[in-house]
């Protein structure tokens, strides 16, 4: 029998919580962490590299996906985890970010939106209802309704206007989401950076119902302050029991001080990104393992996190292989680096459970912005 | 204590032989493949994979490790299989070749060869003592002697003053080679396509005394057919007792008609290089997976071999990765690609021990003209 969709929270520490998600592909802890894997794949690594970093759900692009390599195709080889043979949860996004942010061309109208590809020009259409389908044959865990997300800054009547049609769109999603054990949909906040509009946008998505909530249209710009702020008087509107998911979010202190906050969910493109140009998340901060004071260190990255690539390789290696472009460099950095983002995670839920967050939090604030440790060797 | 350099023969089958080289780094059986780990990495995998693959043993290249990143940062690291961790015996080669082939100019004369860098234009030399102290320096398993490797065609005359000079080299190579349990160095053959230029090759080298004999200067443009008679011939020369590595090859069909005639080492760039263009080996020959014609294909690469990379992923879905310029392509046609190597070499292992490597070559043959199985979905 499939596992039902349950979020429960088992501890909570100011407003931070620990808390697990159960899914029909599978459960896991929160706050959590989800690498994206864009087109089927989490960038330069294997499923098995992405296991091993402690990673239990991934993301996945409904923009990318529908236009490369086709739902058809996806949906004929029974979905996109048997796709890419990732056996644990996915959650899909709904496409409107990348609609809005990559196309060439996007026609927002009542009905949905209209764009051209930014691979080949082709025209394609969006409506919330087509968005749930192709998450349906996609067989998302975790599908996101279509929303608009207005680029940043915009005046207030723009973001109220815009709020609003991606209310109208959510209701239309939930129409048309055909209910399954164990799956569920979110709601998406909108509203800017207007805290009466994020409330009204709250309200409307609760009073629709949704498995869980998420906040949008953050980290375009808006600086850590006024995306804390968002973040926290959103939060305030969300109903306790419910995931919340901070879309997009972030470097390390973001992910702090959201999930203090009260945020449970996260997903960013940084890890995966940065260690395919070689920059190397470390508690020290990042440091680029291009640079030539790395190329005769036989110091690992970072012992202290549990991952081959962090504990096994010596910085001259892989100073190395990043310098030649040896694909093995990008397998090594990001691996590394979702292992970092996993182990704060981890570090994180245990720091909730032992009521001892806010600490942990100065401590690792602290070691952050100290730089990286000086070469002894 | 540290196991001796040691070649046994354990089984014959016509020319062809079954065997076990001990080493200081661990033993393998031949007729064994070398994947190539050009610059401290085999392309587009990580050693875990590699092992995975059933690898035994890797190749390096002398001349593109002392360019990047250097002899001395690898020789500061306790040698190349430690920088990459890689825990089997590694085969370097002289550097050569490359220096011959790569470099933008390369200047050669009775003390050894004076090049300049492909990479930025710096000039560089190599001594025959050198190429044994850079492979000292990489804590190589099994050295290789700076040899001469002219372009092909090239006259008689010309190859035979090339062979002696290689000869000249191959001695004071053997003088400078510092012995060690279990390590051992290698004399390589030349002569180019003339019979008696490699008896006179190989009674030299037999007359200096090596731990290996090698086969330099073919599979450089004169074809199968004289590739296989220079073997053979040359072959004939060769102790019985020591292993025989045919250099630089080679494609499937090339590698069961060398071991037919008595070869027990190959190492070749293809399975990686072509992994790395959407080129697969299967048994009924090569395919291109970027094509079109897979995109859809539920079907994997080849199921009959034991590699996660070779049996669980679809065509469409490894169509799709290559089509979309996803690393993760790269990483599984390589990784399987290398699995086909290594699980051709253990089914011709078999083959020799059960006396039928006639039957199995024609029957292997017979599949690999055929072509591509058939779409049947």
């Amino acid at each position: 029998m499939t596992e039902a969709f349950k979020f429960s929270i088992l501890s909570i520490d100011g407003s931070a919580r620990l808390g697990k998600l159960n899914t029909a592909h599978g459960k896991f802890d929160t706050p959590v962490f989800m690498p994206v894997g864009t087109l089927g794949s989490v960038k330069a690594m294997t499923v098995d590299l992405v296991e091993k970093t402690g990673s239990k759900i991934i993301l996945g692009n409904t923009y990318h996906l529908m236009l490369r390599p086709g739902i058809d195709v996806i949906e004929s080889l029974h979905g996109l985890r048997n796709f890419m043979k990732w056996k644990h949860p996915i959650l899909t996004d709904s496409g409107g970010f990348q609609v809005m942010s990559l196309s060439k061309l996007s026609d927002i109208s009542e009905e949905g939106v209209l764009f051209k590809s930014h691979l080949d020009g082709s025209m394609h259409k969006l409506t919330p209802e087509k968005v749930i389908k192709i998450q349906r044959s996609l067989d998302s865990t975790i599908s996101m309704p279509l929303d608009e997300c207005p680029s940043y800054p915009i005046d207030k009547e723009g973001a109220a206007q815009s709020m609003k049609l991606s209310m109208r769109w959510a209701k239309r999603s939930r129409l048309a989401y055909e209910e399954r054990s164990g799956y569920g949909l979110f709601g998406i906040t909108q509203g800017g950076v207007h805290d009466d509009l994020r409330e009204e946008s709250a309200n409307a998505l609760i009073d629709i119902g949704f498995e869980g909530y998420a906040i949008g249209g953050l980290a375009v710009g808006e600086g850590q302050d006024l995306m804390f702020r968002v973040t926290e008087e959103t939060v305030r509107f969300l109903p306790l029991e419910k995931p919340r998911y901070l879309m997009g979010v972030g470097m390390p202190l973001d992910i702090l001080g959201a999930v203090k906050r009260g945020i449970d969910m996260f997903d960013c493109v940084l890890p995966t990104r940065l260690g395919r140009t070689g920059k190397v998340f470390t508690k020290y901060g990042t440091i680029n393992i291009r640079n030539s004071r790395h190329s005769k260190d036989p110091r690992p990255i970072d012992e202290s996190i549990n991952c081959d690539a962090s504990r096994n390789y010596s910085r001259a290696y892989l100073n190395h292989l990043v310098k030649s472009n040896e694909i093995l460099g990008s397998i090594l950095l990001t691996w590394h680096n979702i292992s970092f983002y996993q182990d704060l995670m981890s570090k994180i839920r245990i720091a909730i459970k032992d009521n001892s967050l806010n600490r942990f939090a100065t401590d690792f604030e602290e070691n952050w912005n100290r730089g990286d440790i000086e070469e002894s060797y």
